[in-house]
Formats: structure tokens, sequence, C-alpha cells
């Protein structure tokens, strides 16, 4: 009901997008692929259709089951459309800036949604400002439509590609005009993106999961600086940019997308079991038994135990009923927070040698609660195992990643962290067997949290 | 939870606006404030609140009581703040279309809330777009924002004069800033804007009613064509706009106003009582009780009684429990809808000669239908009596009147009308009457509801 | 969503109810006839259908309109139906106190709504405890199921007279079983019962106003120690008690129904207009204009401006958008809370002397700070007007009255309640006013909130 | 908001209880309780608490987080609270049958939380109805409120144990009075309860899962035919009810229980784990990979796998977003439903001979889907193997199992399930098996669901 926002910060998104062309429940359909590509973004989410006559959309805060029932998808008839879910640091911007972004403008309606940051929208931004623009979002995704919008190019598709010109980070887009849909790539390819065939109406969404539950076909990642325009006549794909290094999140394979999707031509699941052998083969340790922090370190978990030949065990059970909020009563309960969500099973635990996997290690304080209530559980020995390095630098294109100074390991050695943490070992996988289990470096990939090497300009920051 | 719209048809908005300065619970006064112009806009509402590092926004669809609660209001600290009421007549638009607008532009953020319709709004914004102009609603508002920011004057004040003398059409305004807010009126002067003061804080509002619920003293109305800013240095008063004659809009003192408001220098109740005496003179018939319809025409019926000696009585109650849904039962009752709203009193009605009164006649359907329902209650006599003129064209100035071909007296003669509506007889105040109740036409009025001459110009219209 | 409750104190309900017997909407007819009643009570409804298989509720906290949509609706299927609206002093008692209630019981369902108050329920309550039986709610209803329950008599309407037998206090029912639909009114007829017919199906309700709403004829009113049962053979009328004086609550003419309802026989809107005008005669004064305080004022104001020539205006303006929390400032606003709901005219008020009608007088609290804010206004004079005695004692038989304590007439002269309430002259209805206008004394009439004189025994308050 | 329910069917409810004894956060300690034990009962919840003067109840549809807030927990202050959660298999009763059920008699007040299913109460609500006793909910627990009621007994707990040896089923309870709080267990021990302290206060929970979120300790089982009351004096411990054998559930650690709970003296992940293990021995078949139906055969899965040597995979993927409605698209998704839920991950599945692991066997509807959905991501051969013996017949002791007609053991052999599931074999495990995870057939199982041997009396179903 709101759209409470406040000129501020700059966001950090994680977002997911989809969108279809030519279907005859192209909103129902949108609907559920944003539900698959829920993990990336519970916040809000926002559907654009076209009607036939024109754009209509519906944003809203919550998932998307929330977002959108009946009576919603009713209200978005037509046979195309792209939607958007999307997680924010940012407490209460919600609705406002909530995607995909809608507008009209001189060559009549677009809606965008985006997944990726930018790193020079603040100062195209200001570039834009000083010209006479106007912004009501914080939205990087607004400083696109309006380099669409002041392109002197003719023509949408060339106005778009001069707008993405411009643009510097990462950029996985969906674009809905009235008569065609964009799926577009950044040169690096640093964000997902597929393109799929269900019947014969293409769609694109950011994980192959989303073409799963709709029933639809993989046809193949939209390739890194590929603008691929689907319309009346069919696909067409052109490579309108500077070519340049492939530099796909590796972050994506640790932690951010579904284990069931393929991205960047892997499958996670087989990437995340390669992680957790390889953390077997690193640093391995005598133990009873291996256990999850679940529900995103299972993967690794089931490589490392089977590498290890150390048992497999699910330690911690997952409570699925937790909402946003939730009573805490005033006299404290002993690792009360971490124990609403995780439970402790003692006939896995008590007198037990435990290898405990975890998917990365960032702050270092949920990890640290899980050790004290595996040991008030009866732990004899706690080996905290890593399946990726230690994260040292934050995401500038797209990932929710605390300021440096919030990151154990861009402070701590690893024994530092070890008894900060309190485990009695601490390993972490080496930025090799990372590379590696991620189908090899030659695959071209970002590892910027994990080093420091950026390898897209980071104009806004270098300007503050 | 949504703002789903859609590019389409221009609004017709019923508005109602407020602003403070420099007082220590600015956004809960603006909160009254709208609360007492509730009536001019139900649809949504919000407040723009200066915290002291910039703006902040909450919007919503609902009356003001739905909109902010505690919570809403503690979001919005400062000591500055405008809001906005709004009734619109385009279906589920709400909360895209919702004010104040707020944007952040070259010259930093700046927030409006417009009461009134531009007439060459599609014009400017077409202008606008071909430069590259973006815009996310169809409200006329965002083209005013567009022309502040696109203006190459040096300082906000005068970017906001060279904003408002493109705009053509009715304007009451107040807009706030980083550092001060203003009150503005159109040349012409055709929607109300009063300022006032608050101890030591000033206050604009659409009506005096909204004084007097903050309990601020009213100091005078705004002028047409006068600019006031309030700011650190206190208020200063410009009139930057070329001279126009007075074109106050008589429908507010018709019907659109509260009785117990003061607006364009005459007490609203006073005038429609005053109305009703007039009527009576114009029209008195020979009957046994004046009844209003409620709530409306309660107070011309006050004025008819007195001035024509026949009993006043209220022979029609208005329920006030009525929601916006209600559950007709399958087998229709006979005048249903009404009956929901209106009950017949028999005591007063059942035998009786019957002048009923109502404040202005648009589509007749309504009429028609309190009629059946009096006459089945036994009223032996029904003389309908409208206390204004028969409207014959609809409103450019920001009254919600729909198309000519539904406004009945567009197409009908009195007694086709009276034959219609199935009255004994029917008559309208005569427009010299309605000139003389509300103060004189040498005040200066815009009667084209009643007449079709139109004082300000239809540049949009024209260009269709 | 929630049914939270205590058992404790006593509640004081003020009710209204419908039944309805082979309607093929009978839902839908019970659901307008509750709204029509509304103003009986806002706190909940209910409503128990007959499915042919069984009796069915639904029942919820707030308005008609809120508790029941389109989907509620449909879940109560059936051609027979009774329905309730409560309010309740005790708070947040809500659901579980909400009626109707519908039990099963040795002979079957039953289900009863209850319009009055019990002086027995206490001492009965405590006799079948004693016996076994356990209750879960606080109502005096519920009192009356298990005495149908426990009853030894053969058939149902034995068992009904029996428990009825033995209730002392106010009682008009509306009592729905599997086969048959029951009205009956206490031998006092303290509150009021129609009777009406809709088509060919038998409709009962608290007001004639509920019948005008559904387009039902009035048949008669329910007499006093009457029980009228409808069923597949038509209606039957019995009178299984003993006979008893009537005593019809004289304050729903005073305040608590609707003008446009007839209840003991008389026109609520001629009784009121009456009142006022021999309030005129006994309290005559000079002054400018009368005024009433709306809604429930209007109708004596009417009458007193009428019988005494002084003219009638609307002084002050009742707002109808008022919900039920309202944010109030930390800054008090002079005479905040009444100038939320009622809005002075100044072009009424100022320079004038004025003569305010009210219909009762409480606690006297309210009516102070009308006068305070009238004075405010710049009323010349202010002379209170009531159109009814003082009220010193509390009600036992279902209107919500404070206890002795907090009624200002209980322990204060007038001329020392004019002084309170800070008005130039007070004056009060005198009892025999109050009665003529009522329709005569010999009418029969229980006046004890304004005497002390209480005609039906108080049982549990003796008991104490 | 709606209790709307309707007399009809006997519910089969699946149900948690808590209870705590003089604690200073009460309410708050049995609100995080029955979020621990959520899993048993996402219908509806319900708290009474004590609060000094007397007993005060909140119960709301939907789960614990969504009844349950601040505001809610505020009005429950006291010392002393019992809790319950509650699944029910008729649609629509929600909030009239949720539990506790707080009553006044003529002992004063008394709330029961109850888990199990009565097999007599019919029976006697029929003798209770003869007697003049009234219903309000379809609910066994009712009944036992009207036999303490109706108990002839002199004190509390006299009247508790007159009514307990009355009844007949399963049983757990906790009931709250004014001055004590009372755990007990039917003497078969059907249902589990424990008892733990937390600090100075007792605890009864369900399982021992509700123990661990709140931080307290276990002390031991209420034993089979045990009351345990608790009280200012501390803890008194009886057996008034005729020796039984044990007959603890069976199914509780097959399905019912949560892994990290400890319940019948047994750990349930080490009975899960060990079901596998048996199953892998009885009916051993030669694959690549184990992989569970999540989330409830992921521990046998484990166990299989260890004991059988083939690796352990996550080879479907369960969604924790799906709501309680979804719209699916016109045009059908083949294996829509299922894959809302549970999405394969090829990379585990694509060629591979699968041995998928489910705890349990019903209608058999959802494993045909998945078989169907794990053929179409390309596996090899599917191998069923069903951690529990076939399920042919109904539970009447408070699991909530369909009618025998859809129960596809019921009337499907072995091989003609497996052609019907469309797998490549299915086997289930061992009558023998199963008791030997469990603890050994000595311990006392019921195991009627698997056998028909119904160890308690079932009078309401030999009287039908």
């Amino acid at each position: 009901m709101s759209d409470g926002w406040r000129h501020g910060d700059r966001l950090h998104d994680e977002c997911g997008v989809v969108g279809i062309f030519d279907h005859a429940e192209a909103a129902n359909i949108a609907y559920l692929g944003l539900h698959a590509l829920q993990h990336r973004g519970q916040e809000s989410a926002g559907i654009v259709a076209h009607d036939g006559a024109g754009l209509r959309v519906h944003r809203g805060v919550g998932l998307v089951a929330d977002v959108f029932g009946e009576r919603e998808l009713s209200l978005l008839p037509g046979r195309h459309a792209i939607g958007h879910v999307r997680y924010s640091t940012a407490g209460g911007t919600g609705l406002a800036n909530a995607q995909p972004i809608m507008v009209r403008y001189g060559g009549g309606q677009v809606a965008v949604a985006h997944n990726g940051n930018l790193t020079n929208a603040d100062t195209l931004r200001a570039r834009l400002e000083a010209n006479g623009s106007i912004f009501t979002t914080q939205s990087d995704t607004e400083v696109i439509v309006h380099l669409i919008a002041r392109s002197l190019a003719g023509g949408f598709e060339a106005r778009l590609v001069d707008a993405l010109r411009q643009i510097q980070g990462a950029w996985s887009l969906t674009v809905l005009t009235e008569d065609r849909l964009i799926g577009a790539r950044d040169p690096h390819g640093v964000r997902p993106l597929v393109l799929g065939k269900l019947g014969t109406s293409y769609v694109f969404a950011s994980e192959t999961a989303a073409l799963h539950l709709i029933g639809a076909e993989y046809v193949r990642e939209v390739e890194p600086g590929e603008l691929i325009v689907v319309d009346g006549n069919g696909l067409r794909v052109s490579r309108p940019f500077a070519q340049a290094r492939r530099r796909a999140c590796v972050f994506e394979h640790v932690y951010f997308a579904r284990p069931d999707s393929r991205i960047f031509g892997e499958s996670v699941y087989g990437v995340r079991k390669a992680l957790g052998a390889w953390l077997a083969r690193e640093s391995g340790v005598e133990a009873d038994v291996v256990i999850p922090v679940p529900d995103s370190g299972v993967t690794a978990a089931i490589g490392y135990a089977e590498a290890s030949g150390v048992p497999f065990g699910m330690g911690l059970v997952r409570s699925h009923y937790v909402g946003r909020t939730f009573i805490e009563p005033a006299q404290s309960i002993r690792h009360f927070g971490v124990k609403l969500k995780l439970a402790p099973v003692p006939e896995v635990i008590r007198g037990q040698r435990l290898i405990v996997i975890d998917d990365s290690l960032v702050r270092g304080t949920t990890s640290s609660k899980i050790i004290a209530l595996l040991r008030a559980a009866g732990a004899k020995e706690v080996h905290l195992r890593i399946a990726a390095p230690p994260i040292t630098h934050p995401c500038y294109y797209g990932i929710d990643t605390p300021e440096r100074t919030q990151l154990i390991a861009a402070s701590h050695s690893v024994p530092q962290m070890a008894e900060a943490l309190g485990c009695d070992s601490l390993a972490f996988l080496s930025r090799e067997g990372l590379l590696e289990a991620a189908g090899g470096e030659s695959k071209g990939f970002c590892d910027a949290c994990f080093t420091g090497n950026y390898p897209l300009p980071l104009t806004d920051l270098k300007a503050r």
C-alpha cells in the first residue's frame, strides 16, 4: 500500500528476470517463472504485460505468491510479458524501487527488468540530471530508460544499443516494448541469462529452473554481449558491443543460483558437489560425520562426504515456518536466533567429531552461533570447512555483500577466524579448487569477492 | 500493495492540498489537514516530509485514516511537509498517480501537490517526450516537475516560475524543496487556496476547514497569480505571472467545498443558503414540506424553507455505513441502490406535497430513483428544485463531470427532464441567482459547466 | 481472526435481530436486514442459515459489510436464516460473544439471536453450572440455549417456552431450528420486534427500517408476550406467558431507533419532532437560531424550531470519515477530539444567540466540549436544550448506559449542570412531555433511566 | 475473522500441545513451543494463559507466527499457559474448532489442549446431549470438558480423572485451571508427551524439539497412564487409570515427529536412519544413486545409502516458497502440481539408475507424479523404496489418513502398485524391520495402519 522511500545511498540489488513473447497466457507464465526465481529476490515482484493496446504493470512488495493472485493476473492480459523479483539491502524502499520499470517516452512505451549492478550509474545520473532529467527511484534501471529516451539514434533497437553502450557493470536485461521482447547480457556476462522455447514462444530467464517449471525447453545461454530481439518475425541475434573477456560471477555457483539450474554452461549441483570434493581433498580431517549447514551447504557436503569417505548426516534441521518477524522472549534464550531456523539433531551430534560444511563465510556471526549450538548439543569436535575461499572484498556487480569492514576474512587470518568462531579447525577451499570445480579458469570468471581483482571498471566508486 | 496502471486517457482529478513549514509535528499536521479535506478526494492520499537530510514520501490508496497510521507517520519525521488527497475517474490507477510527486533533478529534490487540471498538459508532455523526458504517471503534475527540471533559469524559484508560466489551466499548488515551502495559485484563481498560521508556522490548505481542525488562524486567501515562498527568513510574496481576470470555480460553492469553509472570501454555508433562498423566490410552489437530498442539499433546503415559509423536514435519512462494495441479492429489490444510501421517512412523506432540494443535476439517474422512492413512500406531489442552473458542459479545470452526452441537461429541456425524472414540477436556479448568491458577478467566476463559456484556453482539447 | 475473551463482568449489549423463513436468498436478505439495523450494533455481526442438511453459521468482528462478502454469503445457502448485530461495552470480547449462538443439543440444532438484557442470567447460570453445564461465552443468550437443552418438556416449542418462562428481563428473539423460525418478545415488550412479509416469506426484524430496505411489507408488531412460529404450515401465534404491563423502552424513541422506523406503533421521526416541540413549549428562550447536535439531535431541533419560530440552522457539520483509530498530534489541539467529528459553521454561529438541541445528556463530557467549541467559534449565547429528561439511573434492560456515578444528572442539579457545561442556560424536557410525545403514558413505557422506577425485577443485581 | 462451521462428520485431527507453569513469560514460552511443533498442525493455533485473575484465550486460524504477534501475546499476561496447534481434514472449520477449549463450569474455569482422537466421543456426546448438554464445536475435546463439568466427584483432579476414565482412544493432554497445570497421557500412550524443566518451571510438550527451542531441559516422557499435576507445591505424579499395554504410534517415528525430537524414548532421526538401513538390507537393488523425496524421506535415504553403499544424492529440490493458493495456467503444464514443490536436478538424474526413498505410501498419486517427473528428467531406472510397510487401514487415533478406499495398498498388490506408479521396481519395509528399527516389538507399538490390528476399542465406529 505504500511506496515510501528516500533518496540516499546506492542500492545493492539481487534480482531475477523473465520474459516471454507471443503466448496466450504471457503474464501467468511470467508469474510462474518468477516463482522459480524467488530465491533471487524476495522483497518485491512485478510483471509488465502487453495487452494489444499498450503496456500494463503490476508491482508489489512481498513474495511472488503474495503480490500476484488471480485478480492481479487477470488485470494483465496480453501475449507478451516481462517480470522481475528483487531483493535489496536498503530497508523500506519497497515498492518505489520495484521493477520492471515502465515509462512512456518519445518513442512510445518501454519496460525494463534488470539483474545486476551498474558501476557508473551515479556518474550517468548526475549528467542526466544536469540536462533536465528527473528521477523517481534509486534504481540503476531508471538510468537505462533515461538513456533510451535521450538517445538521438533512430529506432528503438538503435536507441537501446546507444544506451547500453554507455553503461558499465553487470546487466542481464529483459525489455518489452509495444511490439518486441529483447533479452540482453553485458559483454562480460557477469549475471546469467538463458533462452528457452515454450511451444512456439520464446522465453528468457535468469536460470534454467524457471524454464523447467513452465515446461519450456532450454535452448542456450544468452551469450555475453548478445542482444536478442524477439518480434513478429521471430528471433534476431546481434552483438553490438565491444568484445570483452567473459567474467561470469563464480558466486552464482557457490551460493546464489538454484542447484537444479544450469548456468554458464554447467550444472550448479555438479559444481557444488565438486566444490565439496575439492575441499575434502585439500583439507581432509579425521571425523565421524559430515554435516551441512542447510540448505545451501547440502550439495557441497554430499560431495565432501563422498570424496572423504566420512559418513554424511543431517545434523541440523532447518525450520521452514520462520516468518519475517518473530517475537523473542524478554528472557533471552541461548542461541535463540539461530535455533529458530536450525535445530541440532542430538543423535547425529552427541559425542561425535563433526565436519561442518558451509557454502561461504561472510561476517562469521551465524557460523559462530551454529558452532556454539553444536557444542551445546554435545559435539566432541567441530571442524568447519567452507566450500569457497575467504570473502575479502565486497561485490559491486549485483551480489549483496557487506562493506569490507564487516567481512571477517578481510581482517582475520584463518587461525584468527577459527578462534573467533570457536571451532576446532577451519579451512577454506583454495581459489584454484574453486575455479576447477566451476569448470576451469579458462571459462572466465569474476572472483573479485575472493581476490579483490575487479575486472569491470568501478567508475562511481572512484569518483566518490 | 499495487501500483498497476496504464498509459491512456487523461485523468480528471479532484484534489485537496496542504503544506506546513517549520512545525515540530509537520507530518501529523499535514495528516490532520488532509483529513479535513477528505471530501475533496477519497481515492488516495500522500505526504512528503523533510527530515533534515532530505525528503521522504508515503503515499497509499484509500482514505487518509487508512493510508496513514502511527507507523507511517513515524517514518515521516521533520519540520516541513506537504500533503495531497485525490479522487480520479479512471479505475484502478490508484497508487501510480497518487501525489505528492517527489523527484530528484539537477537542483536537488522537489515535491509537488497539485489541485486542478491543466489544459495544455498533453501538448507539453509531447514536447518533453520529444526532448528525451520519460513519464511514469498520467498525472499533469509530472509535467510540472519536468518543466522545473528542464528550466535553464537560475535558482529554484526562477525555475518554478519558468515552469508555471508554461502551463495553462487550473492549479493550486503546494511545493516542498529541501529548504522552502511554496504555495501558488493560477492567475485566474480557479481552485481555492488559503494561507493560515499555526503558532509561528505558516500553513497552506485548499479550504479553511483544514485550518480549523488543526487550530490554525486564517490569514487570507492566496490571491490568484500569487506565489508565496516560506523559508527560514519568513514569508515572501510575488506575482510573477501576467495578470488575468479572476475566474473562481462557482461549483466549489454549489457542491464541492465543505459548508464550514470560507472560500473565495465567502462562507460556503452562507452561499448555499442564499442559493436556496434565491431558488425559493424564483421558483416557489405550494407544498407541505421542503426536504433536502442529504447531505449536499441540506443547506440550500434550509434557505429555501426559510425564504418560502414552507416547513423544513428530513424526509430522507442517509446511511453512513455504506462501504465500497455491497452484495446485491439476485432477486432485485425495487430502488435497491438508492435505498442503501437514502431511506425515506414515511412520517414526513406520506400524503404530502414535497419540495425536494438537490444541489445540482448531472446525469439525473439518482434523482429519478429518489423521486420513485418518494412516490412509493406515499408522496402526493414531488417538486424537484435544483439549487444551481442546468449543467450543460463538462469541466476541464478539475471537477469530475461526465462527457456532454451523459449530462441530461445538455440534451433535454426542463419539461423533458421533468418528465424523464418523473416529478410533478422541476425548476433550476437561474445563472443570475447563482452568481448573486455567490457574492455577485463582479467577483469573477468560472461558470463554464452551466454556460459553456470556458474562460481558460483548452489547448489539448483543440489539438485532438 | 481472534476470539480472545475472558470471563468477567456482565456485558451490556445493544443489538439488532432479523429472521426470514422460506426465501430463495435467505442469507442475503438477512444480511441486508442487518445492514439496515447497523446503528443498533457495530461491533460484530452474524448469520445462521439452514441449508437443507443443517445449520451453518458465520460470525465476525466489524460492520456487516466487513464481516460478510460474496464468499461468506455463498457459504450460507438455504431458505431460512436469522441474523444479529451487536455492540458491547466490554473491550476486546469481540468474536467469542458474537451472535447468533448456534449449538447442538439433545433435540438437534438450534440458533438464537437475542436483543435485550436478562436480569437473572447470573442466577440461572450459577444454577446451570452447579448442574454440570459449561459456558463458553459471557452472553445471556447462552443461558437461554442451556435452558432449552435442559428442559424436560416434549417438543421444541414446549422446551423453548419452558426456557423463556425462567428468564427475566428484556428479550426480543429470533430462533432458528432445522424446520422452523420463531420470533418472540418478552411479556413487557421492552425491546421492539416487528413482523413483515416479503412475497410469501415471513420476516422478523427489530425495526421497520429493515423491512423497507429489503422491500418487505410491514404486517404488525410482535406483541409483548407473543411467540410466533413460522414453519412449513405457515404462521402460528401463541401467548404462553403470564400477562404483564407493557413497558416499551422510551429511550428507543429518544435516541436508539432510526428516525425512519416505526416502533411501538409510532413513527420515531414523529415522536422526536414532538419531543422538540414540547421542549420549545416548556423551555422557550429568546435566540437567533436553533442548531442540532448532529445526527441524533436533528429531528428534535426541527420540531423545536417549528414550534418556537426561531430559525433552524446546521451550525455543526458532522464528519463521516472518522474511523476507529486516529492519530492525535503530540501538541494537543484545542477541542481536538470533538472537532474531528463536529465542525462549527462560523456563518451560523458567529455573534449569534444559539439554542443547541441534543437528544439526551449522559456524562456531559461531549456537550461541554461542544459548548466550548461553539463559544470559540464566536457564539454570543449558548442555550442547551435536551429533548429528554435528565438520565439519573443506568439501564439494565439492554441500553448501554454508564454506572450512576458517571451520570452527570445523578449528582448535579440543573443549575449545577449548566455551570459545569458552561452554557448560558440549560433545560430538559419534562417526563410528562416525553411520554406525551411518545404517544401518551397509557401506552405503557419503561422510563427507568429517567426515574429509577425499574418495572422488571433486578434479580442478579439484588443478589450481589 | 470468521468462525463458520457446521455440525457434521467427525474430525480427524493432528495436533501438538504445550504447557508451562510459573514462568514470567508463560505465553511467550508457549508460543515458541508451538512454533517448534508447527509441523504437527498448521491450520490453527491457540494459547490460554492465566493472568492472576482468571484465564484468557487467544485462538486463530493460520500458522503460529500469523496468529500471534506482539499485541496478541501482550493480551495474555500471567505465569501459566497451555497451547495447541491443529490440523484438520474438514474444510472451513477453522476457528470454531481451534483449541485450547476454555470454559467456565461449576468448579470455575478450565482450559484443555488435546492431541489424539477419541474413539467413543460420539457415544459420549449422545449421552451428554440426552442429559441436557449443549455442544458448540465438533471437537472431541468438548466432550472431555463436559464430563469434567458433569462429574460428581469432589475437587478438580477427581473430576478430571472421572472424566478421563470414561473416554477411550488416544489422548495426550495439557490442562490449565486457575491454580494448576496438568499433563496426562492415555494408558496406552499412543501419542507422545514429554516433561521438561526451564529453570524452576515445569514444561510439557508433544516433542522434545519444543524443549530444545525454549532452552528447557528434557526430564522424561510422561508415561502412559500418568497424570502429572504441577501447582504451587511442585509436581505430583499419579496413575489413576487401569493399566494397559503400551501402544505408541509407530507412525510418529515413520513420518509425523521431527527428526531432531526424541519420542517414546528413541531418537526419531536414529529410527528413521535405521528404517532406511533395514530397507536396504531387505530390498537392495543395483543402482547409481539413492535420492530422497524431501523433506520427509531424507533421513531414511541417508540410512539406505550408508547401508547399501550406493551414493546419496539430492535429486529433488524442494521449494519452500509454495503458499496455500497458487494460480495454475489454463494451459496445463506437465506435472505442474508436483513441479511447484519438487524440482528434479538433472545432474543427479539424467541417465542414472535411481533408488527413490519415501517415508510412506498413502494414495500413491504424488509418488506417481514424482516418478513421471524423474523419467522426464532422464532417469534410466526408477526403483521406489518405501521406508515403512504398506498402509492398508485408516488411523482412528489421531493421524489424518484417508478412508480405506483411497489407500492404494488396501486394494493393490505390490506388483500392481509398481505398475500403477510406473516404477521399475517397488519394495516396502517389512513390519519386522519397522518394529526393529523403532526399538523392538517389545516396546509396544500401535501399527494398525499397517496391519488393521486396532489395539484400542472403536466404540463409535461399531455403533454406526
